[in-house]
């Protein structure tokens, strides 16, 4: 049997770190390095950082220089989980594509780059290429819920007329940064300002997730919208590290629409709070496609966003180590699935 | 552009005709041959037995002679919608595969050739190698709702404890050959004298979904179990091709298990009846995976299986035609979509 499939982490905060953990339970992989620059995290040893007992294994020392970590094919797969943005995070996927190692990335905008930056996409589709290698970005959302999971259901019609996603999430599981990401707990004009000028970002995904649709089905959208708006709470609500005072901000709502043809056919609609049940709202993923036969979707509650990500991030591995080479989307590559087994027996 | 994707059909009943009238509506797909033995419709145009407009098209006379409708490199794809059993299939799939052309098959079994008839597999596998082209068997379930769907909502979880598949799902709009095949109307000595003699079929379908499940995810299954009951209703149900007095059966409940590390880890349970509101059951599909996180899923109405299949093999034609050569399952395949733009578009 091959040798166990070989891991290197860049970014190990919530997202880099469940990875870890995850990996860590898994057969047939390990972690062979580990970069991160958080002065709590650099230059201890990832075990002791996780909390997990090391037993017979090597360490891993956390190191805050890249070019350390990840060196010419010194693994088969690096997991970045730095950014949210193609543009930010370009330069390091460049970078770890150049030293031939297949990348997974969980920047919102990476899950369809082809999107909003269609020449950094070529760019990387044509490094990885040069390097034999392939690239993915993925999640929960974008990656699964709002537009895998829609395309594959429309697998099922014979025709489709339009597409609803809708994911009603509650923020309370999430930590300090998500509640400022966010604006939980913000007075109504200071959400507003920051909508304005542009410090809140709220959900990153929209318009990746209505282009991976529309390409993926022939629809040529012409024309996305995207609006956000604050979810104004008339009770107090409390949840770990968020607070809305009744009268203020207890999360945001996003919608967004993609038009075909001069109609819109694709709706996203997507609010996220904190203690949503306060208010009679429960949290679900629902995906309605009319067209012929109809699809009626729920999944409640909603798929946990951050437990979500880390699973479809480190599920979809096997899957860009088998893929040939060049930039890959979740339409190009067989269905995310769990690994149970040992991972080697997924590496063709 | 490239020419038209050239699909021949083999077997012209409902599937068949249904998956014709499909073809007809989309762009950049045009049906090159019919073949079907059926006194009623073989020698006629393909159209008019549809009753559908020819408009400028060429007629296609729909051909008893296999020989005479699929020839060597004839066409890109056969879509083969004549039986539901790999060893009843194969010696035409065979035929298709030999004269280079791919092939969609319905037939239950073949959604997962591996799990019944693991010789026949990989003598179709051999087959489609030496000649260049590709195979997969789909439809609705198996293909999709029972195994494909369940594999990609694990891909969202890091860990799976127990999967339970339920599809719920209402006989009313099937015609007389289902109702006998599933025991509608007959009465429960029947349906059991049926059941011990096999001539009542029920589903085909759970060693198929159960084996996609556990060899995507890495589980061994090591035992398949199978239920075959009656649904007996008790008040007189009636449906356009069916009728259950009271006392007698409206349908089948099957159920299906499948064992790992002695343990029963996938359920499968399928009741399929006429009018199910009669007595209170709602139809739909539903999907609850134990685990982290939990996922709990339903699709109510449950997908039509008639048009779900049709649909499920047309759709698939792009990823079959692009696909390497071989045997193919739905999960070595990117997911399945809708095609509502040119088909060529999608062609690699």
């Amino acid at each position: 049997m091959r040798e166990n499939v070989k891991i290197a982490i860049w970014g190990f905060g919530a997202m880099g770190s469940g990875m870890a953990r995850m990996l860590l339970k898994k057969k047939g992989v390990e972690i062979v390095g580990v970069c991160d620059m958080h002065p709590a995290r650099a230059d201890r040893d990832m075990y002791e950082v996780l909390g997990i007992e090391r037993g017979d294994r090597k360490p891993v020392i956390i190191n805050k220089n890249i070019e350390e970590v990840v060196t010419e094919k010194c693994c088969d797969l690096c997991l970045c989980a730095t950014d949210s943005f193609t543009q930010k995070a370009f330069p390091r996927l460049k970078y770890v594509l150049e030293k031939k190692v297949n990348v997974i990335s969980t920047a919102e905008e990476m899950s369809y780059p082809q999107a909003q930056n269609p020449e950094l996409a070529a760019e990387l589709d044509r490094i990885a290429k040069e390097n034999g290698v392939s690239i993915l970005g993925t999640g929960i959302n974008p990656g699964l819920i709002m537009d895998l999971l829609v395309v594959c259901l429309t697998g099922c019609m014979t025709d489709v007329e339009h597409v609803e996603a809708k994911r009603v999430n509650s923020l309370s599981p999430f930590g300090p940064a998500v509640m400022e990401e966010q604006g939980v707990g913000i007075t109504v004009e200071d959400f507003n300002n920051g909508v304005k000028d542009g410090s809140l970002a709220g959900h990153v995904g929209f318009s990746e997730s209505i282009r991976m649709i529309g390409d993926a089905i022939g629809w040529n959208v012409e024309k996305l919208e995207q609006q956000m708006k604050p979810i104004v709470t008339t009770v107090d609500r409390k949840s770990p590290y968020g607070f809305a005072a009744a009268g203020n901000v207890a999360g945001v709502n996003m919608t967004g629409q993609g038009y075909v043809d001069g109609e819109v056919k694709i709706d996203m609609i997507h609010p996220q709070q904190i203690e949503p049940e306060m208010e009679g709202t429960f949290t679900g993923d629902y995906i309605t496609i009319k067209g012929t036969p109809e699809v009626n979707m729920a999944i409640k509650p909603e798929v946990e966003g951050g437990l979500g990500t880390i699973a479809m991030c480190v599920n979809m591995i096997p899957q860009v180590i088998n893929a040939d080479a060049g930039l890959k989307t979740m339409l190009d590559l067989p269905v995310p699935r769990a690994i149970m087994g040992d991972m080697r027996n997924m590496i063709k």
